[in-house]
């Protein structure tokens, strides 16, 4: 066996089997295989593709490349969730204390933004004082105390994973739905639990662009949780809007709190209530889907699921007092106000340029490791749908820098489509894939 | 303009322009193109294959990349040879010296041998004293003085396909014929020449298999000669068998001096005879090929071919006066004679087997810079369409190790494919592509 062979095999169409597999992602991580022979190899993969065994069996190698985390201390059915990324996607801030509320123990790591995509961890970090780094027994610790915590990954977690994409985001090896459903689903299996939700983000907005890919990665991901033994639920939703109004680190944290508060927006809601019913479902708190929702939905209602999140934070060391009003304790300097030039409806939006422009005014990064600021971002007061009179308020911008402002000011009119009939209403719960 | 987006461009099947070419090669030996995103590259262009016009551009940027050989000193029509490859292929030292002979000047830079295919310079390295590195200077005055010179390859020429080659050697990418085409084309831009006869090979024991392949791979490398300014003519050769009988460093120089001499065998002689015309007509020592086919028939029969490869072997400083009988001055001490255990016709030669026993022997290397044995080989004594009697002599092995010995000795019948019936004889010369 060697890696040459192993890139000709797929190169011609055949099927690598599970040690050809484990050779290759052991010998990636161990020094044996070149990283110049992954990349060959994942362009091989991008043309043809891969079976669900082989995609489980990557997905498998990858997860046991490294540490793995252990949750057995923790009581319980723990259940963790997953974004593959979006513009304005703030649902672990309302989901997990939901959940946690249930008594279902969510012990989760998350991850920092990149590119027009935001992170977890850096909108929890908008909260001051709240820490994201928390060691493994304190983590433990405070997931059986309170049911909920939400890390940074640190370790050594999945290096293979690592390597791996750090060579497909620079050679145009991304885009492949055995690539991204092993990538995403190794992290979930070496993250402990025991049953997973994902919210694949579907549209323009997202990777993946159309439902039909979108239920190929959620199916092949499912799968890959069965081989795993873990439960896996998939959630697929809408991502050719941003979710909810807010977009920015402080604001979108603000944006949970007003949701968990009775007072979000009905799209980021209805989402955040169908993800915590599964989740609850999964962790066994009830007997079905549909009592799941219910009971969630009392947990809203009653304030419980708010309340979960104060313990949360302060158990983490933030300010919860601050919460109800977040998004004016650090406010960014500098307001632009959007109005609309023109009437008709808003056709449609280009949810990632908006997710760039927010990037570019230093919500989020271009690159790893850049730092970012918490304050700024935009909220949306009129979305796909909507009929928009002239003069009407469109958004409003805030920033901290005058260049980035003007920047951000003069290309916002580009993420408008407009139209003279309203266009078809979108659902934003387009289907669930479940094993 | 960055590599990802180059990368991303071929991956979807457009066709990338020359500033993307040349800033990816550019790159490549500036270190601003890293090697795993050539590999990815390079798998992309395995799929989706290279325009000719991008293949040209290719090829240019490659012979461009480093050093190329000024030959300006060189008076008249200086012409270059390069086969792709095979088993038992001798024909520089036979053609070099039949068109210097002509009096077309012949600057030759060749390579060692790697795999299953010899190398030129080998072979040379076989005459005692022979030497292979002349300086850049003394290479000139020996092609103006006596019209021939074959050294190996020094220098920083064509940095750029070194570094491609060797990533695109461990990475299943080296069967494309884009890339073939421009790395083959780019040396022997960089080397100089006016006027460029390709001999490819085609068959089992070549990289082209086909004739369908090599047709296409030879145009496009005259398309690249086109663009860049230079002749080339390609002639197709058949490599279902090995050429000549002799395989193995000083058994193919012995056999090149034999055929010099009128006694070589038909093969190897009818196919020196046309690649030394194109050579010739080429290099404007003849009004057309068929002249130039007269003329160096002319040349061998006089003898005045083989006093050309005395008088380039001596200017070298290698034994002349051993010519003759070059094999039996350092022979191997070991010898097996191979017979016959059934009667029938040979109906084919397994010739990439052939070439890989040999190897084994010691007469090749299977990693660069291994030191060889130029004294192993073998000597076929029949070769496909020969009918065979039981006890008939196949072949004999000279080697110089006796375990070396059993295991080409054990292997050998492996290499024969027999028939009852004469199978259909095969030209040598399967076609010619010219511009």
């Amino acid at each position: 066996m060697n890696a040459e062979n192993i890139i000709r095999s797929k190169r011609d169409g055949r099927e690598l089997t599970r040690e050809e597999i484990e050779y290759f992602i052991k010998g990636l991580v161990g020094g044996k295989v070149a990283d110049y022979q992954a990349a060959a190899w994942a362009m091989a993969v991008y043309f043809q593709g891969m079976t669900r065994r082989e995609t489980s069996d990557l997905a498998l190698a990858m997860a046991y490349s490294g540490e793995v985390m252990d949750l057995s201390a923790i009581e319980g059915i723990k259940v963790d969730k997953h974004s593959t990324g979006g513009v304005g996607d703030k649902t672990t801030p309302v989901v997990v204390p939901l959940c946690a509320a249930a008594g279902v123990p969510v012990a989760k790591l998350s991850g920092r933004g990149l590119g027009f995509t935001g992170g977890t961890i850096d909108k929890f970090e908008s909260i001051p004082g709240f820490r994201t780094e928390l060691s493994q027994q304190e983590f433990i610790d405070q997931v059986n105390r309170i049911k909920a915590a939400v890390i940074s990954q640190t370790g050594n977690l999945v290096p293979a994973d690592k390597i791996l994409y750090g060579i497909r985001d620079v050679t145009a090896t991304v885009d492949s739905i055995p690539l991204i459903a092993s990538s995403v689903m190794s992290k979930k299996i070496a993250s402990g639990a025991d049953g997973i939700v994902l919210d694949i983000k579907v549209g323009q907005g997202a990777f993946m662009k159309d439902l039909d890919s979108a239920t190929e990665l959620a199916e092949s991901m499912v799968a890959i949780g069965l081989q795993a033994g873990r439960r896996v639920s998939a959630v697929l939703s809408d991502m050719n809007r941003p979710l909810g109004q807010a977009i920015g680190n402080a604001l979108e944290i603000q944006e949970a709190v007003d949701t968990l508060r009775g007072q979000g927006p009905g799209d980021l809601t209805e989402l955040c209530l169908i993800l915590a019913s599964h989740m609850v479902y999964l962790g066994g708190a009830a007997p079905s889907i549909e009592e799941a929702h219910a009971l969630v939905k009392g947990l809203l209602a009653s304030g419980q699921g708010y309340s979960k999140l104060c313990e949360m934070v302060a158990a983490q060391g933030g300010q919860a007092e601050d919460l109800e009003r977040i998004a004016t304790v650090n406010p960014a300097r500098l307001q632009a106000e959007i109005r609309s030039e023109r009437a008709g409806y808003i056709e449609s939006l280009v949810t990632d340029e908006i997710g760039r422009i927010v990037m570019r005014l230093g919500a989020g990064r271009e690159r790893t490791g850049e730092p970012i600021d918490h304050a700024v971002g935009v909220k949306l007061y009129r979305k796909t749908g909507d009929l928009v009179e002239v003069n009407d308020t469109l958004a409003v911008i805030m920033a901290n820098d005058p260049g980035k402002l003007e920047v951000a000011r003069k290309a916002w009119p580009g993420v408008y489509n407009w139209g003279d009939e309203p266009p078809l209403s979108r659902p934003i719960i387009l289907g669930t894939v479940s094993d």
